[in-house]
């Protein structure tokens, strides 16, 4: 979890490196580069979680193999860090619903991102070592990590319509 | 780089546990998702690798610890297990250009994608040692990342027209 410092403090220090949108509602290239890193980085973490929820579910055959390999993904992609893929100025008041969903409350002063950031990498660590050791520990180690995804998901990203 | 060998041993076996395209031209839906998968990690790695490019050729002023995280995204992204991303009929022949640029040669059975993962598992490793010790150390490490990039699009990516 060594990133994870650093993606917090990414975020409060990003007013320093980051780079703005453009005032006139069009966004920067910058900045929509990162919005294109951040997304694909939720759309890996989408398509491994959907393997480890499918076979929680029983919907997909349990293999000890594919589940750890899975759950190691996820672990991996949540100690990236992610400081350069939330500059401010890229949330959706600023840039539109249809760039992205990301709330303005992610960059306020009291944000619990990097907290819901640090639940997420240590529940991901936990699935990652017991993804591998049979059904029930799987679906025993999985059930934090959804919880950590909709923490954030339901204060920081905009619900759909 | 442990999950390199699984990377290999993933799109040897991906006959068995794969996902074939429907053969009427269009693909199924966990087709397209492990081909959104694969092209969301390379977006990632681009990402990353931009911002060292961008400072090893002094477009971006160099910055240690910016570099240090952008080198450790790429480590930990090229050791991630690609085997689910990567299913037999999800080739730009099946799928058509505008949906991939992953040229059939990929599954051959001389294929050289496994050693062109693990020299990018390699390159990326070192670049992360080196990232953070000066432009120098930086620019030294960075050539061998380009070069395991471009070795596996030059063979397995079809060309822009």
């Amino acid at each position: 979890m060594k990133h994870v410092p650093t993606f917090i403090a990414g975020i409060l220090a990003a007013g320093v490196i980051g780079t703005a949108a453009i005032g006139d509602g069009h966004a920067d290239k910058a900045t929509l580069s990162a919005v294109k890193a951040r997304q694909s980085l939720m759309s890996l973490q989408a398509f491994n979680i959907g393997l480890l929820g499918g076979m929680a579910k029983g919907d997909v055959e349990y293999d000890a193999a594919a589940a750890s390999a899975a759950a190691g993904n996820l672990a991996a992609l949540a100690t990236m860090d992610q400081s350069r893929m939330w500059p401010p100025g890229s949330d959706n008041a600023t840039l539109g619903d249809d760039v992205t969903e990301a709330l303005p409350a992610i960059w306020s002063a009291d944000s619990k991102i990097g907290a819901d950031a640090m639940a997420l990498a240590e529940a991901t660590a936990a699935l990652q070592a017991a993804a591998g050791e049979g059904l029930d520990a799987l679906r025993g180690a999985i059930g934090p990590v959804g919880k950590a995804c909709g923490s954030c998901h339901e204060t920081y990203r905009q619900a759909k319509n």
